[in-house]
């Protein structure tokens, strides 16, 4: 285990991670880290993330070999939010948009 | 009050807002939202949030003069993250830096 620098986990021990594509600056997802899925992150250099709605640990593209790889990592001024910038292999959203955020709010 | 899309507001009746540059395309902050506050952004058309810190309505830039105009606000497939494109008057972070996310996380 690789040592971080001080981040803010919230209660559930998780920090918001933003995924933006590193060539075209698209923001793809917002998706959440607990410590051990940032170690794995940092460790096989792809995003790794923590599943509310599963409870489980997730390797993005495990599955759909849409994997993320890390080109970047940045924190906010806080320390209770990453920017990931990535080079995805595919599509970021489960519904095959290129990014999870297809659709416009309108008022 | 306008009607929104159905959302999906977290236990603390808030959700998470990625506001990102609409010229240079760079994520400046993650802040978050309430109805009131959305309901206000979207009236007004500049960003206001609810700070978690302060337990209280927060219009950007109301002190520093650096609004962020809104130029489009997407939601995410599960309609629980909202990306907010913004025309910024002045820098974002209260760090006096253009974005909040300045510092690189080195493993």
């Amino acid at each position: 285990m690789q040592a971080l620098p001080p981040l803010k986990f919230d209660s559930n021990g998780l920090i918001p991670a933003i995924v933006q594509d590193a060539e075209t600056d698209e923001v793809l997802m917002l998706a959440y880290m607990n410590q051990e899925s940032l170690q794995l992150s940092l460790q096989h250099g792809e995003t790794y993330f923590w599943s509310r709605s599963r409870s489980g640990l997730w390797h993005k593209g495990a599955t759909s070999g849409n994997v993320q790889r890390i080109v970047e990592i940045s924190i906010d001024c806080d320390a209770d939010t990453l920017l990931i910038r990535v080079d995805p292999a595919g599509p970021a959203c489960h519904t095959g948009n290129r990014t999870c955020f297809y659709r416009e709010l309108r008022a």
